[in-house]
């Protein structure tokens, strides 16, 4: 058996990354695959979290400068990764990501329009050559992306930002995709059951590429 | 009379940080300067002193890797940096510091020994421009500042690290200084008095080339 990988799964609120991460776990389980572990980000370790707490809570009314965000982002994830994701692969286990780089590089920087020069150069600080295998990005249109959290009850903190913002990341998410290999783009406007058969479609076909 | 300054007071564990911040406090009292505010870092602000607390405290075993303790002294600094200190100097304020990037350049880059690529880039992505516009840089051998920390009992954190960790922060403040007319040098290994005699007599030039 080859080693491990890391997969990840993307994409806007509402876009049904939860959904799409039980699909994944379910076709890697079907296929043999025992020993996996599941990440979050920002968070999954002790430090992590906390700045996950930290970056979401208010203080005070101190803006949190754009900048500041970005830096707790990447602390955050050198934690996860040094700390869990590469010990994970290390010993065997495959590792499935609720969000990794992608959503910086999309929320800050096409969300938040931080320029690409610090978005890479942040990358490059904290993470080196490390990338994931593989990455679903679940592609919505914000406003029915938006409209489906709303339907959760999730919307307290979104409800306060402009749809603007997430059509600049969806954007970015979509142009960061077209130019790489390891991003699988998934219409998850579509039912629930014809997202799960093109995840499951579209892994397949990964895994028998990659001889796993 | 000129624009208000921002002025650093660097050091070693020992050094006579507070004494050397007191001696300029009162050489600006003295020359009629009234206005005057006082940051440390990490911390200074609500999310920054969060920040501070969160590097410093033990995360059940994890360990904190050099990158994310970078980062989070980065992100510290740019909420102090655009909440106050430009906010403070935008309105004619003085600000004495202890401690600024300087820090950062000596202890992570000098001591833990992250590469210069990766503390250029932070500081330039974080701080963009900015600097102070004065650095008292208090030097004193390590040995003699720890024996110094030691006697004021706050050597529980110190005394897990290596002398040569502080020697290596130590050579790095000492290149930094000297490449930089901004940064002046205190013998700190001298009296107490001596010391004040110099910040004092620095200080009095610099105020008066600066034509304040």
């Amino acid at each position: 058996m080859s080693q491990a990988k890391f997969i990840v799964i993307e994409g806007l609120e509402g876009a049904g990354k939860s959904t799409a991460i039980n699909r994944v776990l379910a076709a890697l389980s079907a296929y043999g695959i025992q020993d996996i572990e599941q990440t979050r980000e920002p968070g999954g370790t002790k430090l992590a979290e906390a700045l996950r707490t930290l970056v979401k809570q208010d203080h005070e009314g101190e803006e949190l400068i754009d900048t500041t965000e970005l830096l707790m982002m990447y602390a955050a994830r050198v934690q996860l990764v040094e700390n869990k994701i590469k010990p994970a692969l290390a010993r065997g286990a495959w590792v499935v990501g609720d969000r990794h780089d992608m959503s910086s590089q999309a929320y800050q920087g096409g969300g938040r329009g931080i320029n690409a020069q610090t978005m890479a150069s942040l990358r490059d600080i904290s993470l080196g050559e490390f990338r994931p295998d593989l990455t679903i990005y679940m592609d919505i249109d914000p406003k029915i992306g938006l409209e489906r959290a709303r339907g959760r009850g999730e919307l307290d903190r979104i409800e306060k930002m402009d749809i603007s913002f997430f059509e600049r990341t969806r954007e970015r998410y979509l142009e960061l995709a077209e130019g790489d290999k390891s991003v699988i783009v998934i219409d998850a406007a579509q039912t629930i059951d014809q997202v799960a058969a093109d995840i499951e479609s579209a892994l397949q076909i990964w895994l028998s590429k990659e001889s796993v």
